[in-house]
């Protein structure tokens, strides 16, 4: 039994079918038992996958009803033979539903470069559908991982005009320095009926907020992909664009993608460290956000944050290099409510000591008021130590 | 006795003032015996320290006689106080040489936003005024050390009309992830007799081919600065814009810099190979340069390096994210002379197994061929490894 909140008229199967060597989990199905309206988001990287270049067509019709996924192998840089193998596999999991070809889609995370073979889903794609079941959903989480060291899965639960729904999100990806290449597949699926077009709206907002807030647009793998399915199994009326129901879902939307994606942080790889670097008195929002991901992304920072120094003079060079005109005279910085510089300043020896317990905790806010506005963002990053170096240097050995 | 080509009419000298607690050198001194003509390139960042509120200035009136570099405290992030240290140093400095203040300059790198002490520049500089000898640039080369795991000279000579000038360069930095606030201080001298304005052309120039070669733009220090002197202590004619000298002039100093800038990626913090990422076949420079930064920036990349593992997928991946618009089915991609893609596909495990051993080298060339026009660029990097971590977690303490 799951202990997440499962929306009604989806089944799940994962298995492991040696595409890993390890003989890990690294198949999965999701399976809706109607059509479902969706939306996705897609990578910006000009190097796209094999199953991008399937998928993205499909989901901009607005309509899916089955996600294939795989680990191990990206199926990117495989040229036609590897768009074959994708648009093979789809053919065959279509053929194994019963379902018209167009209303299935497919993801790869993994090993770059490297031709997929067929094989594994010829056996796998009939073992994935025999085993589908409401209570598997942990079982595809776990399938997606590559150098995850946990699976990703949060839920929400509301109703809309007296009726249930239930918003189930899963995802891979690890944190890493701001995770360029690391790919991050997230799926998010719900028993409320709403449109392709609101799906779309909600769930460009809701990403913006979280994955887009721990990553950088041109930042993308190969192979990044979100999608949100809503196949309105639970019966109730839809939901509709410009409505109180449609702001509480994005708000129970962006929550979901929020907790998965401080997941992902938590999970870059070798990561011991949650921390929010929140910039406030931005003069706009983009600005905001450009000094927060300029210091989120900043190696010294993290690597600050790993040896559990307050070295707040790291982070305001951080902010000077972001490209934001800002006035160093007023920049506050404190780390959760200790300040330890005002005006550009040091506030001290003493309360710099008290910020160095704060860098002991797993999980801190560091504050940057730039005393110029109104404005404010945050991006979630992680501190920067030796396992990330040890798992990334032996990624293919 | 040196054995780098000493251009004539300088002087220098270094000292352990006591600023480092280690009890290192920290405090160096480079003297003209007459005025300069004088250019400089400073950091971006819109954080400046003090030193460089000082010395910018000055260095634009293109005269200069006098250099005072201090390592062990940056003077950045200090405000009026350490504003005044600055002023008060130079000044310091000025009456003890017997030279108009106007013509001192300092520079200064270190820990940011502690507040720089007077006292060892009030006992060190009479000191250091005292020990000036032609002998002793190597002094200054270590006092301008911090993460530095060796000090970096590089020198040319040649001969303009018959009057033998010589160029030589002393630099600090070390390469790190993109240098992002890895302070970068270069001083450039030669005893040939150029004016200002082209000293200001040729150092822009060369500068951009090697230190902005190893960094980017925006991601400078509160601290970085390269300065140009000519002080003509050679006698000879001057050295005129638009002739064959001036080019000449041009290349050694490219290759002095260019020298120096690869000595900083190699003593990446923790650096154990020096890689040239060479992009060729672009529409235009700028896009190659685009390129090149985004692999010779990528963590992933550089962590697989250091692994030694030929991963052209976090390569190809790179520059694929970097913004250029590239044709992923026409890139080639090879390891010194191996190739490992041609036109975005793996060339097989043989040649990969060939590859893996070029990245057993301690200098190699990732050559990137986008094969979509004639243009080209390089950027410099280094492997991404331990120490990086273990150097930068610890730097204050």
């Amino acid at each position: 039994m799951s202990h997440f909140d499962l929306p009604a008229g989806y089944r799940f199967a994962g298995l492991a079918s040696g595409i890993k060597k390890s003989g890990k989990l690294d198949m999965a199905l999701i399976s809706s038992a109607q059509p479902a309206d969706c939306a996705g988001v897609f990578t910006q990287n000009r190097v796209i996958a094999a199953p991008l270049q399937i998928t993205q067509p499909k989901i901009a019709t607005g309509r899916c009803q089955a996600v294939l996924i795989n680990s191990g192998n990206a199926n990117a840089c495989t040229g036609d033979a590897g768009l074959e193998v994708a648009q093979k596999t789809a053919e065959l999991l279509a053929e194994e539903l019963v379902l018209p070809e167009e209303l299935v889609v497919v993801a790869s995370t993994g090993v770059i470069g490297v031709q997929m073979p067929l094989a594994p889903f010829e056996n796998g794609i009939p073992e994935l559908v025999a085993a589908l079941a409401d209570d598997q959903v942990t079982a595809v989480a776990e399938a997606m991982m590559t150098t995850d060291a946990f699976s990703k899965l949060a839920s929400a639960r509301d109703e809309h005009q007296g009726t249930a729904y239930s918003i189930l999100g899963l995802a891979k990806g690890a944190g890493m320095i701001h995770p360029n290449m690391a790919t991050m597949l997230g799926f998010v699926l719900t028993d409320a009926a709403i449109a392709p077009v609101l799906l779309d709206t909600l769930l460009h907002r809701a990403v913006k907020k979280s994955f887009n807030s721990i990553t950088v647009d041109g930042d993308t793998s190969t192979n990044d992909m979100v999608l949100l399915l809503a196949n309105g199994a639970n019966g109730g009326a839809p939901i509709e664009a410009g409505t109180a129901a449609a702001e509480q879902f994005s708000l129970h939307l962006e929550r979901v993608l929020l907790d998965l994606a401080k997941m992902i942080v938590r999970d870059g790889e070798g990561a011991t460290k949650l921390v929010e670097i929140r910039v406030t008195g931005a003069t706009d929002e983009p600005s905001a956000r450009t000094v927060a991901k300029s210091v989120a992304t900043s190696s010294l920072v993290k690597t600050a944050f790993f040896g559990e120094d307050a070295n707040w003079g790291r982070i305001i060079a951080a902010v000077g290099y972001s490209g934001i005109d800002v006035d160093q005279n007023r920049i506050d910085i404190s780390f959760n409510q200790i300040p330890v510089a005002r005006n550009g300043l040091t506030t001290g020896p003493e309360l710099e000591a008290q910020a160095t317990e704060i860098l002991k905790l797993d999980d801190f806010v560091v504050n940057i008021d730039l005393n110029q506005g109104q404005s404010e963002a945050s991006y979630y990053t992680s501190d920067l130590g030796y396992d990330y170096i040890r798992i990334n240097a032996d990624y293919r050995t």
